[in-house]
């Protein structure tokens, strides 16, 4: 049998780089020889896609309620353990994750105001104990970030999502939860100064990862 | 300020008659001065109806995990309640739902196999303690239901949604558990032989309802 694969997700509001820097973090474990599949949440999976669109489309007529938004996201999660991220570190593949539970904490915990216990009541109820062997939060000051977003919308067009809508306390509010995440976690989390040329960034990864992999079993 | 209205919950499996009954219950409560809507689940607003669609269209690509089934259940009931029951109940209005968590008990928990416990955790989460003030269970045999619902899709045309694909022991592990919720809250349940007539079905509901409403305050 196949030892078990190692499951890392990329934290991080919007800007600071999460879609490129995955790709990195794939490329460097595949590097590694390892079997590797890149992801991302809320979707991952045909019908976790589908709910993706009822959390992320703004809609005009009725807004989310936030009970709502959270059990939509934890719905999101447990179609794509169940069907993507389980199997696969089952037969030993490596799941790179583009946002996970700590984004439900940061979100809709943070940002929304949702009790940290509420959110830790369904993140047991469907993750059963699973968390990710690493955690690699991107870090930026958001109006560092925000500008990136802008840049972004301006240069490829697309319209914001109903969180890329929000304002900013709703983001210092996402990112000071994030902080605070990873210092009640150091030994899952490693932060990266998102604020860095690229360059920079990418050798931080590295080093992360290079720590991280060695003093696995 | 006006009292708070009452909150009626029709339940049953497939074929027992409950749209139909629904109308009845909600004109003998208006009959009795009540300012009353009536409503279902899952759906009952626009975004809880968009929820209710992932879970009754069958598709053929990716089935819904269990969890998925059920966390998506109580995302569009607390969307519901946000938006539709909980303002009613505040401003006096009587509300008549078709299905409620009890069928959530039933479909999820006797019929997929969900332990009653786990639906307990997030009944508690979404609900923080409300239960209906009265339930109608329509209870009949499944094969006579079953009978009924070909006869009707044979008439009135449409598709079987995914719960209407179920078979035999899906349903009658779907009655067993309503049964079973019915006998352990008898003060809350009035169970409704809907085997019979539709006169005598109602009659049946207008004793129950004359009887529950009187005795309260």
């Amino acid at each position: 049998m196949s030892q078990r694969g190692r499951f890392i997700t990329l934290e991080g509001g919007e800007g600071v780089g999460k879609s490129t820097n995955l790709q990195f973090v794939a490329d460097w474990l595949r590097a590694q020889g390892q079997d590797v599949i890149s992801t991302r949440e809320p979707g991952g999976t045909s019908r976790a896609e589908d709910i993706r669109h009822l959390l992320l489309d703004p809609v005009p007529d009725e807004p989310l309620s936030v009970d709502t938004e959270l059990l939509l996201m934890f719905a999101a999660r447990a179609q794509h353990l169940a069907e993507k991220i389980l199997p696969a570190l089952e037969r030993g593949t490596w799941v790179v994750c583009d946002r996970f539970t700590d984004a439900t904490y940061a979100y809709q915990g943070g940002g929304r105001g949702i009790a940290f216990e509420r959110i830790a009541t369904l993140e047991h109820f469907v993750q059963r104990g699973l968390q990710p062997d690493l955690t690699l939060l991107l870090d930026m000051p958001v109006e560092a970030a925000s500008h990136r977003v802008a840049s972004r919308l301006s240069h490829q067009g697309g319209e914001r999502d109903r969180f890329e809508r929000e304002h900013g306390e709703f983001f210092d509010a996402v990112r000071n939860a994030y902080l605070e995440r990873a210092a009640q976690a150091p030994q899952r989390f490693a932060v990266i100064n998102a604020a860095e040329s690229l360059e920079l960034v990418q050798v931080a990864i590295a080093d992360a990862l290079a720590k991280r992999v060695a003093a696995w079993p």
